[in-house]
Parts: C-alpha cells; structure tokens; sequence
C-alpha cells in the first residue's frame, strides 16, 4: 500500500471517530449534563486514546457537541424562513423553532456552563445574526422599539432563552409551557408600546 | 500559655489571614477576572500555603468574594428601602442599586463562570428574594404583570442584570448608559400594558 493511501485512510478513521464521539457526546449531554468522558469513549465504541487523541479536555468535547447543536438549529431556522411574511409572526417561528432544538438537547446547556460565556457567544454567531436582521426588519415594519440598542435587545433575546433552559433544567418552569412564555417575554421585550 | 489560649489566638490569626485573602479576591477579581491564585496570596500578605490551606480552590476563592460583594449588595438594598413608595420607583432604586455594587465590582461577573449556575444562583438568595416580593407588591398595585409566574419574571430580571455586565464587561454596552437600559428593559417585561 502506498504511504499516501494510508495517511488517507488514516484520516478516513479519524474522521469516524470524531463523528461518532461528537455524536456520543451530543446524545450523552443532552441527556445528562455530567457524563463523564470514559462513559462517552464507552458510547462511542472508541477507546480513551482515541477519545483523548481528538479531544484533549472534556470542555474541547463539550464545545464540539454545541456546536454540533447549533449548526443543527441554524438548519432548523432555515426551515422555519424567517425572511417571510410579518417579523412579528416570524418571531413566534424563530423562538418555537430555536426552543425544540434547544428542548431536544435539554442538558447540554449545564454542560455548557464548563465553556467560557464568550466562546459560547461565539458559537451562537449565525443564530444571533439571523435575531439581529429579524429585529431591524421588525423594527422598519414599525413593531419593535427603536429606543435602545438592536446589539442589546439581541443579547436580552439570547439570555432569555438560556435562562428558560437554566429554569427547565432545574425544575422551575414547566417545559411544555416554556415555548409561549418565552415568546410572551421576549415580545414585551420588542414590541413598540405606547411607552416607546 | 495555656492550651485553650493558643487556639483561641491561632483562630483568631486564621480569621484574620481568611479577611485579607476574601478582600484582596474581591479587589483583584473586579479589576481582573483572571486573576492567579498566587498574585491573589501575594496582594493578600499570606503564603500560599496559607491560602491554599482556607480556600483549596480558585473556584472556593471566587465564591467567597461573590457572597462578599452579594452581602454588600443586600447592605446597599436595605438603605435603599425597598418596601416605601410605590413599586415602580422602588423598582428604579432597585436596579440602580444593584447595577451600582455590579459595576463596582465589573469583572467578577466573568470570573463567576467558574462557578455552576446554581451555586452562583443560590448565593444570589437574598437578592432574589427582594425582587420577588417587589413584583408581588407591583402586581398588587397593578402596575406589573400576573399573566406570566413570578418566579419566571424574577429569572428574567436576573438574567437581564448578567446580560448586561457581560455586555460590559465584553465592551458592547456602554457602562454609564446601562443603567437606564437595563430599567428600560425590565419594566417593559414587568409592567402590565394593553396587551397583558
């Protein structure tokens, strides 16, 4: 076999394992945010050289699954248009819509607290760009307030879907109900009143 | 000396040395999220066999100077006397107050990330508590809203006080003008409007 064959194959292997260990580790957070990394080396069928080899550090591991998750909610907001019709309207799909992906992978979000808030931040950049365009269009629609910074209303968006996951989690708010309370406070939130 | 004599003296020097190490995280902390363990033991005048000895992590060492700064905060929203005048501008003194021991204390809030969200959430007791019976007496009032749970509209407040000093802390609020922001935004998630 050529040297060049193998380094192929070598990458092909590689690169099954770190699908299979993400998705190891996507199912295991979700489900419980401290599984521990011998029980996903476990799940994923890989050793702990080989989970090790490709991630050095359970917040590496913990980072690769968020955003796993993420590209997974990007797909989702895809699906759910929100360029179309009333922002207000496209509102209510973009929180329905992030809360299921978000609902889906429940305890990740606990694990999440091992990532430092900015790389969390940072990966969260293609869904806080999709809020941040939803909020300007409503904004020109004449809907949303126009009085404090667009940058800071994306931010409130953002904490208040983490702290809904935070109180789902810890058993302070009912999960079926999350989506419409959420989208009740955030609306408060946007919404132009006759205060604005 | 007697025997009893020495431990009393020996607890007495420890309390000493756990003060000078608490004041000197809560200064370095708020200047410096990343602050060592050892510049820490060296701002403090102890060894750091001494300050490993009372706080064996970085992590205790930061929730020590969390509880500081929240026992302060809850000294700052006594005088602010919560309970007179109406409960929209006891809501105004709240936030101001509690905004004002925040900025003091900036970069704490990002070396809190090293503590789990409930740890941080259960030294936040007091302050939540405070919240909570404010918007039970604006609700009272009928100035606030009780068509969503107040445990919820406490989370929100919360988690908009931390969205706001990592906003600052990462530069992208202006800290003079947060305060009125963060006013702006928790009455229109509180205040009872046409729609609610």
């Amino acid at each position: 076999m050529e040297a060049s064959t193998r380094t192929r194959r070598r990458r092909a292997d590689a690169e099954r394992s770190i699908a299979a260990i993400v998705d190891a580790a996507v199912a295991a957070f979700s489900r419980r945010p401290d599984t521990s990394m011998s029980e996903i080396a476990i799940a994923a069928g890989v050793g702990r050289v080989t989970l090790y080899a490709h991630f050095p550090s359970r917040e590496a591991l913990i980072e690769a699954a968020t955003q796993r998750i993420l590209a997974e909610a990007s797909a989702s907001l895809d699906a759910a248009d929100l360029e179309r019709g009333p922002a207000i309207d496209a509102l209510g799909r973009l929180i329905h819509t992030s809360w299921s992906v978000l609902a889906h992978h429940g305890g990740i979000v606990n694990a999440e607290g091992a990532l430092a808030p900015s790389t969390l931040r940072h990966h969260h950049g293609d869904v806080l760009a999709r809020m941040d365009r939803l909020i300007a269009r409503g904004q020109a629609e004449g809907v949303f307030r126009t009085d404090l910074p667009r940058d800071w209303l994306v931010d409130v968006c953002y904490s208040l879907f983490h702290a809904a996951a935070r109180a789902v989690g810890e058993g302070r708010l009912d999960p079926a109900a999350t989506p419409d309370l959420l989208e009740a406070t955030i609306r408060a939130t946007l919404e132009r009143t006759s205060r604005s």
